[in-house]
């Protein structure tokens, strides 16, 4: 299934969409896609619903972020070789954790916003894992019994911020619309072969990255085993796993984010992304 | 006011203490708190209230963590230049912030638990400052408007896990029971001179670390506008400030927590914390 969050900010409804592409609510089954309500349990109630009896919303309506107010939005760090090497860094030899602050989770059509000091906005079309259930020490073997199901994220950086001030990356991984994330989370029952997906991005119509999950160096079962080691993950936990190469920062010289800009982002199954970049005033 | 979660694990009911330090019921007056609750608001509705004419709590129950499921955990490396020396690193230049799991808070009073495979956890006696408001380009002559109040924190860590498994600290700074919380938060009101408290952590009874917030790199003021510059603060955020010398890994050879040992930690105007250190099993 296809799940999505639909109506202005802070007011969006869980929705599903159906068999025509239409949105149909689920208010009256789950109150929102978040921390108390992204389970198992939830994907059954819903699947014991007839879904082209819920109410029709109108599918002009804004889309929000598939998933809200995670725990822990954690993010992956040089997960394809070809990015490694183009950021001038080796590959890494076990997963490079990090942070980005949940508070910047916006929808997939919502404007990434270039802040006040900011020179050096970079995009990162990457592969979000939303877990479904506690995980803490997971055998690699089982991983997947975690994974309620994956979606489009755009790990937004400000370079500079994240590679000058301090040493640690959060500083750029989090500001205000740093995280585009959707337009749906696709349970994992709909992706034949996670390991097998193609995702790209667009910059004003021209392909800037290109990748496939089988590029990755740290796969998804691995990531949540090699994670749940050290943090124990919560359901609605999101796991963004690494961009592949044709970042800004890997051109010569390198190209950041400017007003205007467009993006769009689409992984095999997940759907599409479309951002446009605008400049805070 | 100091402020208090009563009660089991994931049962605490919000509390006060009154002028003769028995505990009363704030359950009719805010529902906890946490990121929804935590704001000035509720401070005046509290304010509002006749204390001594709340229900009385048993003063025998345990004390939750004093705020509950913030949106972000942040903390601060390296903020007092006796602490950088110990660990052979060089003052910071700016602060350096890094994350916690929010997962990872417990009570005062709990269990510090040894993860499975950890054989370098350390302790650091901290001061968290809690938001009461959004907060977003903050200039530091304000920056005390958006405290709601400070509390104990003790950003318990891995160090083998913080220094070398890819890179950032995450990883070592997030684990259950990293993060014990409390007992109470103190409004700010109730702090005189914030620029000038005591801190310590006896651990076994013998005095381990001692600090004192004038020592500070960066101080709470600075540190909430840097903050802001780079990521939105929430209500109910939490921001520990830094640990001042005297941290395990800072002796010769560095003495790690071991199962049994006693943490007693302590700052002026927070009260005490007490934590006896387990191993899972």
């Amino acid at each position: 299934m296809k799940l999505l969050r639909v109506g202005l900010p802070g007011k969006e409804k869980p929705a599903i969409i159906d068999n025509e592409k239409n949105f149909r609510d689920l208010s009256k089954v789950v109150s929102d896609f978040n921390p108390q309500n992204l389970n198992f349990d939830t994907i059954e109630k819903i699947n014991q619903k007839n879904i082209n009896s819920l109410p029709l919303l109108n599918n002009n309506e804004r889309i929000g972020s598939c998933v809200t107010n995670p725990v822990n939005f954690l993010a992956i760090g040089l997960n394809y070789k070809a990015h490694a090497d183009e950021t001038n860094s080796a590959a890494p030899k076990e997963p490079i954790v990090f942070n980005k602050s949940p508070n910047c989770i916006i929808g997939p059509y919502d404007d990434v916003v270039i802040p006040k000091e900011s020179n050096s906005l970079d995009h990162e079309v990457e592969i979000a894992v939303v877990i479904g259930k506690k995980a803490k020490y997971v055998n690699e073997k089982n991983a997947q019994d975690y994974i309620l199901g994956y979606c489009i994220c755009n790990d937004i950086s400000e370079r500079d911020w994240q590679k000058n001030r301090g040493g640690q990356w959060v500083k750029g991984k989090s500001g205000d619309t740093f995280g585009p994330l959707g337009p749906y989370l696709v349970t994992k029952d709909e992706i034949e072969d996670p390991f097998n997906l193609n995702l790209s991005l667009d910059l004003n119509g021209k392909r800037r990255q290109t990748g496939n999950t089988k590029l990755m160096i740290f796969n998804f079962n691995f990531l949540i085993s090699h994670i749940t080691q050290f943090i124990t993950l919560m359901p609605g936990d999101l796991i963004t796993t690494g961009t592949p190469s044709g970042v800004g920062m890997g051109m010569t010289p390198p190209e950041y984010l400017k007003e205007g800009d467009q993006m769009k982002l689409k992984v095999d199954g997940l759907g599409e992304q479309n951002t446009k970049v605008s400049k805070e005033k």
